[in-house]
């Protein structure tokens, strides 16, 4: 038994997944997936005086990484429990990646969302065919919820990222930057992941621990729920103080996964966190130079480099903008506040 | 003396571009421009029943396709002559591109833009290093002023599209849209392309006729400024009515190019206008589910597929996206107004 296969039923804890395990996430989403580019812009270039390989994962089904891990995840889940469906919970981006395999897959799927998710985002689930459940994010557990409804259905659950299956899919992503990057003869010095639970971190460490073990991989969080930022520096998991505020709404995940967390102890250079005025200028940059619409959670890899966090001058460095599910208004907002921010910052930085 | 040679002074009238002269553009090219990928969505793909690829010259340097043509033209402007600079008159994007360019090859560019342009542009010409010089629409010939800048200073001018450096340059991008396709194993039925004065579309019917001639080319343009449309109907050129009103600030030339229209008139299957309201239905989709930012006139291509004036069932299409420079607030307000256009029309479509 593979360590994948252990992920598919309630038995024993689940185990790390292999490389090879990503591999075969890689084949279950051959032609399912979008095979994104590696984008580069001269104008980025330019500014950071190094050269940066952009991972749109804006451009992939469902506007966000997500697809991948959870089309992988529900692909194996044996054919007789499929049946059942799966349940899921989530802000929004796993939402619609649980949503929108399932449907390709022909598995029913409910999903239990916060009732102040984004509006695009509880639209594009429906929308997806999937049965949406909206609980209050202050009062009610949606854990508790998805495994009621699990055990009353006997739906499968499709975690949002502490799971193998989830954590190889989205190693698919990862895979990718590597081979591309390669194909470009661009052997990358640091790769930045934006982080929530580590799901996309872990999955995309693993795919460059084994194609480009020289790449440092860090992990970017919003401040305040550096959660995993600070557990790679204690060595043990540590949970965000509650009360904190961030409109990443992406990234809120109160502690690291344990699994997850067990890989990127071990495989990630570090972690940096953003300030949500730093997500604001790199969403404003990604509207008037990239041209990419990109979400605050998906910005914040962007943040740490345009913010001077990470020391770009003279290096090669790939980095994902992992998903671009925004509601206009808000994406109007921070790209208004983004270019006054960096407005304000020209005189001080020329 | 090759065709593209007859461009480079004020001697004889220009000859029409041939395929060498798009290779020769490409070689130039190299290193330079962006290879833009050719983007497939399964949204889009599902909404219109239909293979669309999508060719977002967005993610081009300056934001648009208008650099191909510029650095093309500027490199073939012999060396004694680059001294003296060039000079270009344009809205806004091909003011960019020769901006840019000119700045690559060293050499000073003066822009004559109308007053109105949207700031963005402005401000990025400004940015590439070019001097700007404002005219009053209503009141000025902006070709007047330029040509005697040009008098003056001995620069060259750099036309926006009836040059047949500026169509080779825009003729990269069919090239890549064919060589890409052929990669994909997706034999193009049809391409549709952004059409102004119509170097891109003429650029990119040159590569097609060569490359995949069995792809029906359109010219797609604002409703109002449809004179390609009307001129390849009644075989000669047309100009616009005045007074016409469109957002589409790229694309409001008053009359086909006399090269542009000699290889248009020949090489392409049609014109298909679109109304602004299309065109902010087709900005709100690129926000929403491609998560691209197109600017008014480099969305009228999907405003023409997803109105239903191109019908893509069961057919395989390349469409370009041929900028993304737009203001903020004009970029939000249509993208709202498309929003509510699409939730309108949905009843309708179902």
């Amino acid at each position: 038994m593979n360590s994948s296969m252990t992920s598919t039923g309630d038995g024993p804890r689940a185990t790390r997944p292999s490389f090879a395990d990503v591999l075969s996430a890689a084949e279950r989403l051959a032609g399912k997936a979008v095979v994104t580019p590696l984008l580069e812009s001269p104008a980025l270039n330019a500014q950071v005086g190094g050269r940066v390989l952009i991972k749109p994962e804006v451009l992939q089904r469902t506007g966000s990484f997500k697809f991948r891990g959870a089309y992988n995840r529900i692909s194996m889940i044996p054919e007789a429990a499929r049946r059942s469906g799966v349940v899921a919970y989530s802000s929004g981006n796993h939402a619609q990646g649980v949503a929108a395999a399932a449907a390709l897959l022909g598995v029913p799927a409910t999903i239990v969302m916060p009732a102040d998710a984004p509006q695009i985002k509880i639209a594009n689930t429906r929308g997806y065919g999937a049965t949406v459940e909206l609980y209050e994010r202050a009062s009610e557990s949606r854990e508790a919820r998805a495994e009621q409804i699990a055990a009353e259905t006997g739906a499968t659950i499709v975690r949002p990222y502490d799971d193998p299956g989830i954590m190889a899919g989205q190693g698919t992503c990862g895979l990718e930057i590597a081979r591309q990057a390669a194909q470009l003869n661009a052997p990358l010095d640091m790769l930045l992941v934006c982080c929530g639970g580590g799901g996309l971190t872990s999955g995309c460490a693993i795919a460059m621990a084994e194609l480009s073990p020289r790449t440092k991989v860090y992990a970017v969080e919003p401040e305040g729920f550096d959660d995993t930022r600070r557990s790679l520096e204690g060595g043990t998991r540590v949970a965000n103080e509650p009360g904190q505020q961030s409109f990443c709404d992406a990234l809120l995940s109160p502690t690291p996964g344990e699994l997850t967390f067990s890989v990127n102890r071990e495989l990630l250079a570090g972690g940096i966190a953003v300030s949500d005025a730093e997500v604001a200028a790199a969403m404003a940059f990604a509207f008037t130079t990239l041209k990419l619409v990109v979400e605050p959670g998906g910005a914040v890899c962007l943040a740490a480099l345009l913010a001077g966090k990470v020391n770009a001058r003279g290096k090669t460095l790939a980095l994902t903008l992992s998903g671009g599910n925004v509601d206009p208004g808000t994406h109007a907002e921070a790209v208004a506040a983004g270019i006054a921010i960096i407005a304000e910052a020209r005189p001080r930085l020329s």
